[in-house]
């Protein structure tokens, strides 16, 4: 089959490019997208709104729906005397990153001309397609955990997404699958979901150079920002424009699954649910992310407390971050105490603050 | 006096650059800051942070102090036909247009040596200032009235700002002005924050050229973001690259205070309180508005039902703004209904859904 198609990640079992597929019919695997990509500076399309700058490094989509996402800002700070870079992936169109996802399966959804679409989440990637949506025109349904923060329900509500919040979050996704009456886009295996993340590292390589990837710091939740910036980083290598990446990943204390695959063991801490962004358990891409890990970077545990503390101090500095942030840069302030982290170090800010209050 | 110095708008009564005058001491108006200004899009300094890349069309400011504001999207839409632009200017550090502002009076605050500053605020100014402020490592405190929408006082307080709130925004003005543990550099009057506002005016011409100021949309809550796309207007017009500018400035019912000076009497709605960022009355820079819009606009008024109805459509579209920014569309509405408005249209949204939820 010629690219581009569609490709179980374990398996390897091919589907057209226009199939409908959310996962391989035969193991349940995540599918992804592949495509020829060949990613110069000279390529990027200045002209075109939002990321869809980069619509020459992606697979191809017919109706490119944007809302002006990307192009986030990079705030300088010192962080224990390191020299440290503030990537505000929050400044985004629904305030958070998950609008580098969006953009793209929204954009993919109306080439498949698909009109009602189902997804499950914690709460910002709900928001998030749900906005996207609802500019396409389309019906939203969105499945979440019982406990998904006030705000960002409301928010939900606003956008006329029909919401369902019962259980867990494994739960909310149990439901997803199951429904008919709709696509099921679920950003955790949606595939060109996780091609739009990838743009992060693109922009990280034009903000900063080489000096993005030396010492990046990145959330795990289902894992799929951590995936793209490995996609995009391999990307900027084959272009000759960067030599590697050193990655450490910070996963919620309770939800460690990464962590356990590596050491073989929890990391030992209390459970917590304060970084509701991170409260991914039973990851669909679990082994992707392990290999990046293991071959790039680390990965690290942070508590309830490491994580409300580094709520207060980014506030303290003006940054109007949710707590699943806080939880990253909590991440950044234990792998500079370990000395895993030299400078310059790059911390990406996902969530924004004001969806919490 | 040479160039740089403050000027009183009222009787031209100049003081010194580093005078810490909030207002005229004689006639108690608000000052201006006058200095050379030649813009040009050759010396535009892209790597400067933020909204600091404009510093040569700024006032000379030693401490740059950025939180990465600015460089907001343009969405296009279909309008009842006409081809609009919306400005997401709420898509900021701190989810408003204000950022364009704080930035620059935060900064030259840090030049001045000043460890506490106090601002009122109906919210929004409030939270800009707290942010940048906390930043800078200052005492914030704020004034503002006893309705201030919940959302937006948390987010206040969360910022580490002390905060007071009683009676209406009138009577936070006079506490504010009164209070003497502390610089006063309230947003209505501080001349540094009016010129931040006309970076929007410099963005709209890189973004859409001439046609930016076709038909330009504008809220009139103190008048600032209007007098500030004004003196960019002015700069770009004596650069030779744009020929002039057509405003529709929009205020709420029962805060109409251009509307009546220009039409000499109200616009006939029942009162609101909906649309809080624009519920400014006794503006201290009236006159300029007037004589702005006399020379280049018109002003039209919008009632709660109009607010809600635009505020309604654009969640619904996808775009998470509060009823402030609705207030504008809503007049964008009006103006292309009345056939003031031809396009292409640009309307500037002002402020972020997410702190009114």
């Amino acid at each position: 089959m010629d690219k581009p198609y569609l490709q179980c990640t374990k398996c390897k079992r091919k589907y057209s490019y226009d199939s409908t597929q959310w996962c391989c019919e035969h193991c349940s695997a995540p599918l992804n997208v592949e495509y020829e990509i060949n990613f110069s500076l000279d390529n990027i399309d200045y002209k075109q709104l939002g990321l869809w700058k980069f619509h020459n490094f992606l697979p191809p989509i017919k109706n490119k729906i944007s809302l002006g996402e990307g192009n986030t800002p990079i705030v300088k700070i010192s962080l224990l005397n390191k020299t440290t870079y503030l990537k505000l992936d929050y400044l985004m169109p629904t305030g958070s990153f998950k609008d580098r996802g969006s953009f793209i399966t929204i954009s993919r959804v109306l080439d498949l001309g698909v009109s009602k679409i189902i997804e499950d989440s914690s709460g910002n990637a709900g928001i998030s397609i749900a906005a996207y949506g609802r500019y396409a025109g389309l019906d939203i349904e969105i499945h979440g955990p019982i406990d998904m923060p006030r705000g960002k329900v409301e928010v939900l509500k606003k956008l006329g997404a029909t919401v369902f919040l019962m259980g867990s979050r494994v739960d909310a996704h149990k439901r997803a699958i199951n429904r008919k009456d709709g696509l099921y886009i679920g950003h955790l295996y949606n595939p060109f979901y996780l091609e739009g993340m990838k743009t992060v590292a693109y922009e990280l390589y034009i903000q900063l150079g080489k000096d993005a990837f030396r010492n990046i710091v990145v959330p795990i939740g289902s894992g799929t920002l951590l995936l793209g910036i490995w996609r995009g980083v391999k990307d900027l290598m084959n272009a000759g424009l960067v030599d590697g990446v050193k990655i450490l990943g910070v996963e919620a204390a309770g939800y460690e699954e990464v962590y356990e695959n590596i050491y073989g063991r929890s990391a030992g801490y209390e459970k917590t649910e304060v970084a509701d962004g991170l409260r991914v358990y039973n990851k669909p891409r679990l082994k992707e992310i392990v290999d990046v890990i293991r071959k790039y970077g680390d990965v690290t545990v942070v508590d309830r407390d490491m994580i409300w503390l580094a709520y207060d101090e980014l506030w303290d500095k003006g940054f109007i971050i949710e707590p699943s942030s806080a939880a990253t840069y909590a991440g950044a302030v234990y792998g500079i105490k370990s000395g895993f982290l030299d400078e310059p170090i790059v911390i990406i800010l996902t969530g924004s603050g004001l969806k919490m209050i």
